[in-house]
């Protein structure tokens, strides 16, 4: 059994990773921190996980993380770093769901989070986690950076595309659109019910976190430059994650190769669903599940390929790919734990 | 291997008992029938499906349900009857998610669903599918009337009171909301998003065809005369159910000895969970699993003790109902393939 | 043109009377406070009222509000009592909606808001703003407590049967189910979007602050004792206020006469609709509008009559009954500015 | 006063337009048709309405239609077209909410709408029935093809960039959002609230009808070829739409004299409102009112410009902008009876 241990386990991707968690086979969930909520059975705060999680919230200092097979930081950026170092140094690993290990440029990192990298050392050997297209790194890392949500969809979307070559690269536009949990459980105005309910907008139009962290992923496919337009949308629905990815063909190329280059990439995938070309998957469809589906379109076969990417933000695009890299550290078969059906309707 | 059939996969509690049976451990699922569907792949019209169950619709008459073990039917009311005869012959079971099964008077049976009781003789064998009031024969059952999913919810609520016989049973009052796929998967109106959305409303306060279920059941459990006053109101939410049941007490009790009469009626009940006196349970801390929670209240100590009842609608409610029913009727653990963690947020 | 202050105006009473206020042809909008927002234009916090509203908000010391003719407090409760011996020694009308001039017995107040009354001088000239029932003080009120929003349906449901003595006054239950925007604009967690969606949970069972005032009330109806049993739930929609009523009839009594004891009560009035015997009104045909509809039912031609209520919280719930009020003060046709069709869908 | 009729009062345009029409003060409502609903009163279907709709829906035959000044067709496609002849022979106006005159190319109609067209020599002189682009027309019309929801938001928001000739024409990207009552009140699966309920996708990415009609009025802009590729998605609310458009730079220009193109083309419309550069319109911004709300966005001052548009799909979207033209055509101040202030939360 592999000890688990959680930092921040109150907010939306912590509570997700406990529902995965509480089911896994080989997890003996250990520890969960929170300085505020010190000594609060974790089933009192989320009812859902009554007779399933039996542990208490516990200070950070009295944790004992030190004595876990890994630890999960589902807490603001900035707090996996700091507590990293002596981590690594007790030898435990550590899979980080926001920013700290996401971006190698430091620079970068400083300029979209606002604060100093305190580990640059360590974030050396991080390794991304997105699974399918990291899968080598990720089985031998000991710090993984967890990827966007935003960034999983566009770079699984984009990845056949770049990787063939068959793209105008420097003009790629992702049009994206998140469900409200994505931006976590804070006491924010702007996330009330009656604020986002039945409205729809558009934030971050002109510059968000998530472009540097996949224009460096994209960048990694090829070795044209890279030029990516991201513009994020919130959507008034709970879970769930569409991004419109419009890609100008660079080459004369048929929808049947088009899509062949997606059924390739992702033949082996338990995670990655390419539906027939000119399908439109539904955010549900992938609802409370570790799925990503997506489909080709070419309106009038035109010069630009449109993909279609949906997934759960919270799962495969939080807390279910964490657990997919853990099942990877730990030699053990990717899909465990993971295979929940999605939930419909 | 327990051998499945499903007659009418096409609405919620379909593909419901879809989502559930393709991770049951014990379940292979043989038959899935849709006059309309015939041939198309379960997965194609649930994309939500896609890799986890691979069977096609077939018609009825080729499906050779009198091979399965066991049949589900979720189908409109009527439609159960109409084959029970020749699928007990041949041996199979038979768990009816519809009405078919569970009125024993056949006059009632015939005043609110409007049609004759074509077999009779079946009926006087079925056994009423609520496991927490009727194990015993379950377990030996060949024909299952699955209950209701709103008399569920005020049976398992009131049981403990009428049982102890320290309540008014004359005058019980079940003022219960559902979310709106307890409604079907029907091209109705009523129940599209623009009309049900952003909105609250009863319907069929003067008189409703889960009335007539409940009081039978109730009267099982008391030589009391009972009246049940029952007001189902339709929220703008997908799954979830919450009953709001008032009853006045007939005697003297003390907060504590109220409590008690749930927490020992219910100590070994995997699906049944009592909250601390006071509580508010919340539907979404049941989505997407079979639990039910409930909690007691009796404001300003006064004649009347509330008790909130929650669960989602289409598991406890319907569909896990019915598996956990066929789990005892196979002799399996009577969680089997039950254990999903809900999905909260 | 009545020359008109808001203090408060940043929550979602505050936005709804400045939409009823900015197309009322008798209001001149003078003044608006905000210590926190004090030179914000009003349209720069909400984009809906540019072009409409086109003052800004002013701290308290700068608002000059003793040269309005009436203000309205859209405030926390405490606030209005703390302003209201200045204001009205300035000969300025006051409209408070919240609760300080709602009760007039002092000591319920301080047990339920928790705070001492700081002016129970004035709270005793205070009048209750219910116009259909208090039509004649309002007209010469200096001072109005804004009724609470569950309790104007409860009165006005309960009302023709407590007049005619026609029920068990000791034992009324009214089983309430509010929009999310009557817990106010406040940043806390129990009403963001990810947990107030798709979910339905009743709060405040034990005991909620709109009992002492509904009852006191009630009370004024009748010469017997008042039991008055109060649950309130919320429901997963913005606006939107529906009760269910429930009361013993005391009396022999025929449907017909039920009926028209509604009838006869609400027959001139233009915001209380009563709907045919057995109807099930919608929230929403009341959405955005200051029309109350009602319907009454009796199952089974029994014991108890239900009322079934809706209203938009917000509008006859709160900021449109307080305009309706201000009308009356002064001397306008009391739908002035306030025949807004409902919004459906 | 105007004598207005209505063909096909029973959807949702139908019943925005009767909501828009109860409080014009120069319409009186004269006459509106439903075969299937003959002799019901309007508000008994929409209680909404009630005390504000006196009149009773009358088939066809019966209603009297050439007695009106105008008539308003809010029916499906090819309807309007029918009764079209006999109408203008009578004298009266009309006013087609569906796509009938909207297309000038007969060619592209009957491609698209799968219909021959009955009438091209009404077509001809039909005016597209977009007042901030089209006003002199629409003046004099006797035949007004009102706009698509989403042609709407593209061409304002397209417009002044093309003709000040500063982006590439042929490469227009579209991607819009709209709520689940454009759809319209239809029987169908596809938009019951368990199915469009916290969800999102695409729909007809391949291929939209809007298309043909948008480049059509685009290219009236420009001597450029226009190319426009559109992708709607199906957001779940209510009401409302997002539109968020891409268009390729073509000279060097700056974000003021960008924000100038806008400024200035709006300055004078009623119902178009350009917000400062760089924000984020919301769609609730404009619910339920006739207000059109943009702005504009360049990443990284990049080669690209982002027009965000927001609207209410059933009011500025449609039957607002058919009651705009209404107001044009008969000489009266073009915002008569659509001054409803947006109504937020």
């Amino acid at each position: 059994m592999i000890k688990v241990g959680i930092v921040g386990g109150t907010g939306y991707t912590g509570v997700e990773l406990l529902r995965l968690l509480a089911t896994h086979p080989q997890v003996q969930l250990t520890a969960i921190t929170s300085r505020k909520e010190d000594g609060l059975p974790v089933a009192d705060m989320y009812p859902s996980l009554r007779g399933r999680v039996d542990i208490a919230f516990s200070a950070p200092d009295k944790a004992k993380l030190n004595e876990c097979d890994v630890v999960f930081f589902a807490t603001p950026h900035g707090v996996a770093m700091a507590q990293a170092p002596e981590l690594l140094a007790a030898g435990v690993k550590l899979i980080d769901l926001a920013a700290d290990f996401r971006l190698q440029d430091v620079s970068q990192f400083e300029k979209w989070y606002g604060m100093p990298h305190s580990c640059p050392q360590i974030l050396e050997q991080a390794v991304y986690g997105l699974p399918e297209l990291n899968r080598a790194a990720i089985k031998s890392a000991q710090v993984i950076g967890n990827p966007g949500c935003y960034p999983t969809t566009m770079q699984l979307g984009f990845y056949p595309l770049l990787k063939a070559g068959v793209v105008d690269t420097a003009n790629l536009i992702a049009d994206c659109k998140s469900g409200v949990s994505g931006a976590g459980r804070k006491a924010e105005i702007g996330i009330l019910f009656s604020e986002a309910s039945d409205n729809f907008k558009a934030y971050g139009v002109s510059g968000h976190r998530h472009t540097p962290e996949t224009v460096a992923q994209l960048q990694r496919m090829t070795s044209e430059k890279v030029g990516l337009l991201f513009t994020p949308h919130l959507a008034p629905m709970i879970r769930g994650m569409h991004s419109t990815l419009y890609a100008r063909l660079s080459q004369d190329i048929g929808n049947a190769e088009l899509q062949a280059l997606f059924e390739d990439a992702y033949r082996d995938e338990p995670f990655v669903d390419v539906l027939p070309f000119g399908s439109h998957p539904e955010t549900r469809s992938t609802r409370a599940s570790n799925m990503l589906r997506l489909a080709l379109h070419r309106p009038d076969n035109g010069n630009t390929v449109i993909v279609l990417v949906v997934q759960d933000n919270l799962v495969k695009g939080s807390s279910g790919q964490a657990v997919q890299c853990m099942n990877l550290m730990f030699g053990l078969d990717e899909t465990t734990g993971l295979m929940q059906v999605p939930v419909l309707p």
